[in-house]
């Protein structure tokens, strides 16, 4: 039985044998384990241990291997194998594994590496579609059933075009055009008398994806449905490919990574943490944080206009960061929780009216709660000691008015931003709580001193 | 052929039929749909016909509608239910979803439905364990296979114990006592001959999950594993449940958005954003905002620290937003980049050293561009214009070095507070974004101000 304990132990075993040298011995180890154990294991070591165990493995079970990588990994582990070698790797692949791998080499090396494929056809088909559809998604479709067929008939079928697959989840059953006219569950099929026909069987409602719908669409019916996999069909309703939920498993963990490092503003690394190289990350993450400091440097800009009002009241100064930072947090609390809700699609573009309302009244709430504290810190603070000077007062209620101001304008922002980017086809994602932080800090500045300079004439300023 | 499309459609004709007061209809309707789509409409329904329908669905509809809702979604449509219908309708529900429903009740109302029901036996086993394990996760066991029986037999026994059972994954092998010793895929027993022994058929290196594994590790292994279903173990490896990948699939889906929001800065709402009441939004959004600006207050203190040298130097007033954002931005992507990489199973605790190793090594890298940029704009603006007064070449200075502190210090504090957290035995994503933010605003500014008052000394101030 395979636990996680015993995969520490195999990590270990599997490092002793290299460092002892003994390399053909390290190769058996990983191909008796598991395909995503031995993935796992490949992965964490060195390339130069990896180029030796990639040479010793053979191709079945260096595909099986291959399959359970993420395409990066996968890239990199193929850079240790010549074209013959990697065409036949790719020839013992599930066809849309090998097309995921293909699709990402260079377009010189994957024409060549095709060439040399046996099996190259299925592989090209797939290639055809765009990466983030359906189509690019699925596996090619699995033998079906007729409907005229008898249980007993199917079973023969399924024995004789079933010997190579990994596994069977639903069969559908097929007119004589092709098109998708049905699925039998295997219970169903185990159930049923030998004499049944198909046609008896199958369920007719057959919920179905779009070859070119995108792939977070495809998730999301699986998800809804609660199905193990769903039939891919085209225009014309012929079937040509089937999803399974082990692939939208791992676009909506892909998706729901990116869409967190996006909101935590950087660009999705698109690899694992500890496996990227540095210097990429740190690309990823210099990028956006330059864009913020540009946008931040504003600020310096914004607080230079009321140079002579903080000269005057320096007090107004001491504030300034607590009263941008409240409306930087409201604003990405509210964006946190759009861009998730449009991702899962609990909102939709349409509902932004309600959105829009619901946050009006969330910004004030907040706005009033946080002004309500700032306004009772400022005066005891003044009725204890003499921190803030004579006019305490009006500088407690500028900064009290200034918060529920803030908190409002960051609550909005940060709600409707995402909803405007979706709406002009970027990813609602990109508005990162770093992004509206920074649009509300330079904002808040003006309210803040606007309401100081409204507040604050004849007396401090 | 069910599509989003006909739901928009489907949706408008239930309306029409309430709104005409045909209630007998639009029930009938409601119930004719897949239970997925018949549950997104009741959820979208004001209470006062939600009570309509469900008191005209009947008891078997309702049970799949209602397994198809979340828990709280669950729980309020099931206020509109008596005792009685209640019971009737957790009688017909698979019983880890009864189980689900009971566990989030008052637990009178819990004990008197229970009472009421006809077979609460299985789910009152369930309800002993702890909802976020595999024991609360999991259904209860298939009837299983021993090895000595054929096929022929096995196939029997399916027909016999598999009536009810709503989908067959794997069929499990057990031993006299109970004891998990083996595995049989559909396919395997499709394709054996009528006379093979389930011994010879069965796999039996049995990937499982132990009854009190947290329901994240059992995830990872359906995820890791690509698995349909994981059956889950007590302490003598007897076979006490399965765990199947759509529960894991909302389990991850529900993960992934908790900690999102946490990161964003807010309690986890465990509610869409739509329907979560209002009242309950604004307190769950509140809690971590007070905190924050309680948190944030100290940056009025530290700044009072400096007021005389603000007085002298309004100049560095000026880059105090930039400055500390500058922390925070950096802060929240590291944080973000090490809540996602554990939640991942990326990184561990143990790899806090190598954590901190390429943090820092970030850190300095990112704090030199920002710093960069900072001396070079102040630099640019004060050859063009007279903005920074006559020693700008030591406020670059000042701003220059304190972005490279703040930066590095942003990043290591923001990699290392979530696995610091996770230590503690907290949820990582507690230090959110604006927490770490808030962290560091109040520490940069004692970093710009100190770094200021080391160079500026003699001149500015």
């Amino acid at each position: 039985m395979i636990e996680s304990i015993k995969m520490t132990d195999a990590i270990t075993q599997v490092n002793n044998l290299l460092l002892a040298n003994q390399f053909d011995d390290a190769a058996q180890m990983l191909g008796g384990l598991h395909p995503a154990d031995g993935a796992e294991i490949l992965m964490a070591l060195k390339p130069e241990y990896q180029a030796v165990l990639i040479d010793r493995l053979q191709a079945t079970e260096l595909a099986e291997i291959f399959e359970q990588m993420h395409e990066e990994a996968m890239l990199a582990a193929a850079h240790h194998l010549d074209v013959d070698d990697l065409a036949d790797v790719l020839d013992e692949m599930e066809p849309d594994m090998a097309a995921d791998l293909i699709g990402e080499m260079d377009p010189d090396d994957a024409a060549e590496v095709l060439e040399q494929m046996e099996e190259a056809a299925p592989v090209s088909s797939l290639l055809a579609y765009p990466y983030d559809t359906a189509g690019g998604l699925m596996n090619l479709p699995p033998p079906s059933l007729r409907r005229y067929m008898t249980v007993k008939e199917a079973f023969a079928f399924l024995k004789q075009h079933y010997r190579d697959a990994s596994e069977i989840y639903y069969v559908y059953v097929l007119d004589r055009n092709a098109k998708l006219i049905g699925v039998v569950n295997l219970r169903a099929l185990i159930l049923a008398e030998p004499e049944q026909t198909i046609e008896e069987l199958m369920n007719r409602d057959v919920i179905v994806a779009r070859v070119d719908m995108d792939q977070e669409s495809v998730a999301q019916i699986i998800r809804k449905y609660d199905l193990i996999a769903v039939p891919v069909v085209d225009a014309e309703h012929k079937l040509v490919g089937i999803v399974t939920v082990d692939d939208v498993v791992d676009v909506a963990e892909a998706e729901a990574t990116e869409d967190m490092q996006k909101i935590g503003g950087m660009e999705a690394l698109d690899e694992p943490y500890m496996n990227i190289a540095f210097s990429r990350m740190v690309r990823k993450r210099a990028g956006w944080l330059v864009v913020l400091f540009l946008g931040e440097m504003l600020t310096a800009t914004a607080m230079s206009f009321f140079e002579k009002e903080i000269e005057r009241a320096v007090v107004l100064a001491l504030f300034v960061p607590l009263i941008i930072s409240s409306g930087g947090n409201s604003g990405s609390q509210a964006a946190t929780l759009v861009i998730r809700a449009l991702a899962l699609g609990e909102v939709r573009l349409r509902d932004w009216w309600r959105v829009l309302r619901r946050e009006l009244w969330a910004g004030l709430a907040l706005g009033s709660i946080l002004g309500s504290i700032g306004f009772a810190r400022i005066t005891l603070w003044s009725l204890v000691a003499d921190t803030y000077g004579p006019h305490w007062m009006l500088v407690a209620l500028t900064v009290g008015i200034a918060l529920v101001g803030i908190v409002l304008w960051g609550t909005l922002a940060g709600s409707m931003l995402p909803l405007l980017l979706s709406r002009l086809g970027f990813d609602p994602a990109s508005s990162s709580a770093p992004f509206v932080a920074t649009l509300v800090d330079v904002t808040g500045l003006l309210i803040y001193f606007s309401v100081a300079a409204i507040l604050l004439r004849g007396t401090l300023l």
